[in-house]
């Protein structure tokens, strides 16, 4: 389609675009009531530290800062701009960034080619050549960029984390964007870079991923892509990344209706299904459902260490939960062995009786069993060789009657919440072989708010120390999976070192 | 197998049983460090009515009230036991009780068939020759009954509903019943009757299933089962039973060592999963992964009128929830229809601009629209002819960036979310469609207490006025799409007209 912009962009316009030294934006209303001054108090709020320059052709002041009535009434240089006027007035808008020296801008605006009108489609044309002019644009329609390090944020991202992380995310919708940043937040996926990139006038998947592939900052990539502009290149790409990072990948629109749906979102052709698969499986991209599991196998990413995991342990929990687990791991092609029934006796001492099964999965059969004694039981079990990983299913809302019954008001008074994250990186360092908690929620009424702050402390203390948290097994299992599986095809024999198909024939071109 | 003990039980004795005027607690001690303790403080606490007697054989007092010496001391007849002594005291209690004139017993305590060993399966067959002498049994190795209408509860049970509701759980885990308990507290799963029966060495799967398909207060059934004792008698009466009533079932146990693993849980054999998948389509039961797909799925059922619902709106979230909602819709066998484009046209004056789309899925591209503003969106599209149901996704974590900027302290002041439910409410009743209700929660941090408790108070503001929430919508689409197979099945040309292959031929003996 278009290649007059598609060199791939120099480090120093990407390095001026995430890192901004200025920004003007487009848009500012002293009255503070649109988009423009919204994110003017967000980047305020999130400690940004370069200089911010808001511009609205009445002039005047908002939050106590001067209004410039043009771009080139700004008295110093800018790096980035950031456009939320209506979509008429935005290629002049631009224009004056180009002129200016901006490296980039982002177009927040709506109103372009997803509405299919005559009218949005011809602007956004306007867009593209002003780009192939010399700016770089992330959107039109889009939330924009979060970059923790740089404080960019994204529109309605005035709390977002400043902490840097391993995991870069590139969006085609603002609003899975966000709710990624704020889920990564809680769930632990440290992020390095979130692009929203909306209907991709000019920067879109392929170059951002690209780019994502060759940045340092970023070990773990995640993708969500409604539709993509140019199949070939993206598959070839896609290829070399996936080689060197794991890429995770949520496809929307595959489903005939859905297909419809990305037409209104971001203007996008949906694609096929069968088309899809292929590419995932001969990349070695990672494809994943929805938004939670997308962030439920980047955190699984970014914390576990690189190997092709094959047998665990499932230890906590109660009978149910173990048989659970050895189903759904069956299902994930991941196995629960028996443990070598030495190591099973040598468990059983630390367990209550009856009720309890050392064997695995380790039926502790009561919830309160002690932080000491699930150290001598992880301690053992990963004594078997077979054992790659180890799983800790903790049952906090005992405690709750626990505590009913001593007369003490908290529960996070009882529960050795803090003791448990101790033992678990304890275990992990020692043994060698990581250690994940599951950390369901079963009551969430509203006489349970204790509960879920115990939980939300529980998973901070064992997240602090770099041991995964999941709020269910299924989750937590099935994340695991996507880890083992792309490591086991880089390993010798793996699938990728099969031939594959010329999946370039089937694409569009 | 055994045939001595199958005859049905008669109404009155599980009358007595699941409504007991007087109960014998055998092992409770006066230091209130057992379970017999444990669960004689959740009797008092849940508020049973009836008396309760405590056994010790050292006598004694516990929370001011006498302790037995035994049974037959007590002074009035007992209509249900209670046992938690350690498992060689069982049998001679169990038979104290028979000769008592109990109805039933359930036996809390484990160390029988599941340990494998020949006393445990010794003291196991005792247990059954008593109860051919004439009482029924729950257990052992079980967490017993929970009865909310008479006050009965599980072990660890103190604070479980006590109002009634028309879903029925026997379980074979005693985990599972009591976490299916709590879960139906706040999801609005009500429960008419809860059955842990553990080993199952006298009422099992078969007669308890029987029992609650001529419940009149049971209109929905749940199982969680391990192993079936006698598939081809399990499956004739599924059979009859599902023609009346839902029956949603989780098996544990189908992979191999899942299947390992049942048997040192409940002793049970896990059993086929061809042999399951056969059972559950030839039924027309509905086979469940896990708890909380059991869980939503008996929620659905319990509040959704009798329909084969198969097409249906979907507003608010996002433009890339819209997307995912179609493509998940299309994976259950539901579809998302765009909207006669003159009934879109009217809900396009409702929506914000740019940005929205009206076409269904309906992207409100604004997470603050209004409940006068959805009341019109949902009147409308219920004018489809095509539309069966409709759901709305509301993402209430954006009100706190809202209420930050409008510099108020508390988020529930600013969401509209008991408008919200009347909204819902009001448009259920008008068009005859129901409407079902997203819940999604992205802000999981320390720092979002206040949304999770907004978020508790919405679906409070929602089940009070019959309307389904989920927690995402792949969950809410999942239950739904059981949901209308069901009656989709019981309508003319339902697969269940079709003929049925003889199952028993291929279940075990």
């Amino acid at each position: 389609m278009r290649s007059e912009n598609k060199e791939p962009a120099r480090q120093d316009v990407f390095d001026r675009i995430f890192h901004p030294g200025s920004i003007a934006i487009i848009g500012v209303s002293s009255k503070g009531n649109v988009f423009g001054s919204g994110i003017f108090n967000a980047l305020v709020a999130i400690g940004y530290e370069g200089s911010i320059y808001g511009v609205n052709p009445k002039g005047g002041e908002y939050c106590g800062r001067k209004l410039y009535r043009s771009v080139q009434e700004i008295p110093e240089p800018i790096d980035f701009a950031i456009i939320a006027v209506p979509a008429e007035h935005v290629p002049k808008a631009l224009e004056d960034c180009r002129l200016k020296g901006a490296a980039g801008a982002e177009i927040l605006s709506s109103g372009f080619s997803e509405l299919g009108t005559p009218e949005g489609l011809r602007l956004e044309r306007e867009i593209r050549d002003i780009c192939s002019r010399g700016i770089r644009v992330v959107g039109p329609n889009c939330f924009g960029i979060y970059c923790p390090r740089s404080g960019l944020t994204l529109l309605p991202g005035p709390d977002l984390s400043r902490e840097s992380g391993p995991v870069g995310f590139v969006s085609q919708s603002g609003g899975m964007s966000i709710d990624f940043a704020h889920i990564g937040k809680w769930m632990g996926v440290g992020l390095s870079k979130v692009v929203s990139f909306g209907n991709g006038a000019d920067l879109r998947e392929t170059e951002l991923l690209s780019y994502l592939g060759n940045d340092p900052e970023t070990k773990v990539i995640a993708m969500y892509i409604e539709g993509v502009e140019d199949g070939a290149r993206f598959f070839s790409v896609l290829k070399d990344v996936a080689a060197k990072k794991p890429v995770i990948i949520n496809k929307g629109g595959l489903s005939e209706s859905g297909s419809r749906a990305v037409a209104s979102h971001t203007a996008s052709m949906g694609g096929s299904s069968r088309i899809w698969q292929a590419v995932m499986s001969q990349s070695g991209a990672i494809q994943v459902g929805d938004l939670w599991e997308m962030a439920e196998v980047c955190h699984a990413f970014s914390l576990l260490p690189e190997r092709a995991y094959r047998n665990i342990t499932v230890a906590g929990g109660g009978g149910a939960l173990g048989v659970s687990a050895c189903d759904t791991a069956e299902r994930y092609g991941l196995g629960i062995p028996m443990l070598d029934p030495a190591i099973s006796e040598k468990i059983l001492d630390f367990l209550p009786k009856p009720g309890s099964s050392a064997k695995n999965p380790i039926d502790a059969a009561n919830p309160y069993v002690s932080p000491q004694a699930y150290r001598e039981i992880f301690l053992h079990a990963a004594q078997d060789p077979r054992v790659d990983l180890q799983i800790l299913v903790l049952l906090l809302h005992h405690y709750k009657p626990l505590a009913m019954g001593f007369g003490i008001d908290f529960v996070k008074d009882i529960a050795p919440y803090r003791e448990m994250a101790e033992m678990a990186s304890e275990v992990s360092a020692k043994t060698g072989k990581p250690l994940m908690l599951v950390l369901p929620n079963f009551r969430q009424g509203m006489d349970s708010l204790d509960i879920e702050e115990l939980i939300r402390d529980t998973r901070s203390a064992f997240l602090s120390r770099g041991i995964p948290v999941f709020n269910d097994l299924v989750s937590a299992l099935r994340a695991l999976s996507h880890v083992a599986g792309y490591y086991a095809q880089r390993s010798p024999g793996g699938i990728l070192k099969k031939s594959v198909d010329p999946i370039s024939a089937i694409l569009p071109a």
